[in-house]
């Protein structure tokens, strides 16, 4: 085996982790100071809060507030090491990991490599809708808006301006309604100063959900509120719906109706990213990896998954796996911290469910705590703090804050810049 | 003819302006409640601020503290229109412009296009070299050079190390020698701390210039202390040295000697863009279009060109053109919107010289005053002043601040991140 990447020579058992997300990123800074080396592998160079990328998308936030390098949070820490690749396989037999710039020996190995966007198989859809789990795809998002108003205002015919300036959401999650409500409130604040020409009750905004209610992971009680204010921002949602095909514009439905719009943006569903070189079986539903109580993969001793892309089996509170949040992540990557400092003492991962935020709009937010569920301005503000709280950096946070102070008070930002990817001539 | 473009139709004259940099912004603003219909074109949606360019592509400014949404500017300016489309052609008997999106009547035409980069017709340099004459470059370069560094991180070739950490720049004037100062600074406050495994010495930072001086349009002081500076900062600098050729990472000198690097950027030249459908005859040194003293294209009663895109004959003073730089843009903006505004009686345009700033680093600057010429600190705090008080709109002038002072004080910004460009699978 040739160790081609280059990494410094020592003592220490290394730790090579797969992924700089929730999970990733946590594990790596509660080893920092230990006896291991730890070593980062991401293909992006900075760690992404995926919370906020429906505000990117909206043009609420800039890209850089809600995306931080990894070698800056990584500065202090000596026994941190950050390689900016992509994972190719494993070899679990001689440990070590194939990566685009070579290979890499391991003792132990973490995969927190997330999940991706599901079209449930439709190439149609995966070629045509908007998906938004980066940085580079939330950014590409609000491009699309933006280029689509552009558009819109330089035809004069009535059927293409409302085709472009329409908006149809897929999956009624967090995701989903939290966009659909920024959009909303961008048609009601932004756009008609910005666009004065276009006539915007040609715009609709509409969510597609599959299941009877929006925001599944929450109360029911949540899921009502929710419509409610969806309602109040004036979109339009569909339960019991779903998108049978996507292209040409023309989007049909489950019930055979169809309509015509230029942006779908597709939230309906994620799966995990199978790797080559761990057997096909050890992936269950949702392309997630089978793990035991302390995340070891089944069957190895040293081979690791935490968060979105792990399905824990053997918590009887989580028959159908804990759910894909960041919380979850956090949680497996400090029990995880702990077993691998602990080294004889393991602990089995319990969750501990903090709680659930959503927010649809200004002073409109859904809180479910674990005491009680409540809804409106003090959800809005809970939620505004959790948020802020969570962001790495503090200048970050402090950029966060100001950004949305100045949107609060002002609605109108000045961050609907539509850059073009640069390409050589 | 089809005017095919969707613009509200009324009894006023209609101008159309090509180009919302500097000349053309100006000029539409001015316009502001006159009665004229202001028709603004650009393929991007936002004014850029490229004086500061090369702060986004060392990392220390946000892409959007420097770049402004057309749309939000002219939100308040009823009779400004803008249309996010391309010039393709000019018919000046027909008095129409052919655009991407269709075509534009106008009763008074202004080309305020500015200049591209020019390469002196070498393609390998075209192909292989990074320019910055846009937003979208200058993040494209903030790209190369941190890939470069993750790549270099990645190898044990120390060859292909040095290869990758080092950083050519041709060309001396303001663009070169304040990126070539901004990466020295980068190189001493900010990379060794992000890649502490990188030995350092091995980064070349060169900045090769023809003439026998850098910033030829200052004073002989200016010029000196600018390579004082650039000195100072580990910047080797050669002058009366031209690049031949740049090809495999190999820069090719004009003494016959050569170097490696993988990261080139050119700002030796620039040259204006033709247009279909205007004589080639009216173009003249650099491209630029000839103008009389009242911004005039030659021949022609109705068609005229401002900015960096001209070059206007019969002023005395600048019998080789004005300096293509952001004041005369400005200022020829201002008389053209007076005349357009007087109707009969017309001044021809003079350029009041306000003098040049350029900066090399913190504490760093030059200043040539029409009344003295200064450098160091507190040049640097004029240029800072200058600058902060040019770019528009209270918002954004607020966060440069900021950003500005939290990089003075901390020296590290968090802006090193790599988003590359999305793509569909």
């Amino acid at each position: 085996m040739e160790n081609n990447i280059n990494l410094p020579r020592n003592n220490k058992k290394r730790i090579v982790i797969i992924g700089a997300g929730f999970a990733g990123l946590k594990l790596a800074r509660k080893l920092s100071g230990s006896p291991y080396q730890v070593v980062v592998i991401d293909k992006q160079n900075f760690h992404q809060f995926q919370p906020l990328f429906y505000q990117v998308a909206a043009s609420g936030i800039e890209p850089s507030s809600i995306s931080f390098p990894v070698r800056k949070i990584f500065q202090t820490h000596s026994n941190l090491h950050f390689r900016n690749t992509e994972l190719l396989s494993v070899d679990t037999d001689h440990q070590y990991v194939i990566t685009g710039a070579g290979e890499i020996h391991y003792d132990y190995l973490v995969l927190a490599n997330g999940v991706n966007t599901n079209y449930f198989g439709s190439d149609k859809l995966e070629k045509n809708s908007l998906p938004m789990k980066s940085t580079a795809e939330a950014i590409n998002l609000r491009n699309r808006i933006l280029s689509s108003f552009e558009k819109a205002n330089l035809t004069e015919d009535p059927k293409e301006q409302a085709k472009l300036m329409s908006v149809v959401i897929v999956g009624g999650g967090p995701t989903g309604v939290e966009l659909a409500g920024a959009i909303a409130e961008m048609r009601r604040y932004v756009l008609p100063k910005d666009y004065p020409e276009l006539d915007f009750s040609k715009m609709k905004i509409c969510l597609y959900e599959a299941a009877p209610r929006v925001l599944n992971g929450m109360s029911d009680n949540a899921g009502q509120k929710a419509l409610q204010y969806l309602a109040k921002l004036g979109v339009e949602v569909h339960l019991n719906m779903r998108i049978e095909d996507y292209d040409d514009d023309k989007v049909s439905l489950s019930d055979g109706q169809s309509l015509y719009a230029r942006n779908l943006i597709w939230t309906a569903g994620v799966s995990g990213q199978q790797t080559k070189g761990l057997a096909t079986e050890l992936y269950v539903r949702g392309n997630r990896l089978a793990v035991d109580q302390y995340n070891h993969v089944i069957g190895f001793e040293n081979v690791f998954a935490i968060g979105d892309a792990c399905f824990m089996e053997g918590d009887e509170s989580y028959p159908n796996g804990h759910p894909q949040v960041a919380q979850v992540a956090i949680q497996q990557a400090l029990n995880l911290a702990r077993n691998l400092k602990a080294n004889n003492t393991w602990k089995a991962f319990r969750y501990t469910d903090k709680g659930s935020l959503a927010t649809i709009g200004r002073n409109m937010a859904v809180a479910d705590l674990p005491a009680f569920k409540f809804s409106g301005v003090f959800a809005w503000f809970l939620w505004l703090f959790v948020h802020l709280m969570a962001i790495v950096g503090v200048k970050n946070r402090f950029f966060v804050f100001v950004n949305w102070a100045q949107s609060y008070f002002s609605r109108d930002q000045s961050l609907r810049i539509l850059i073009s990817p640069y390409r050589k001539k």
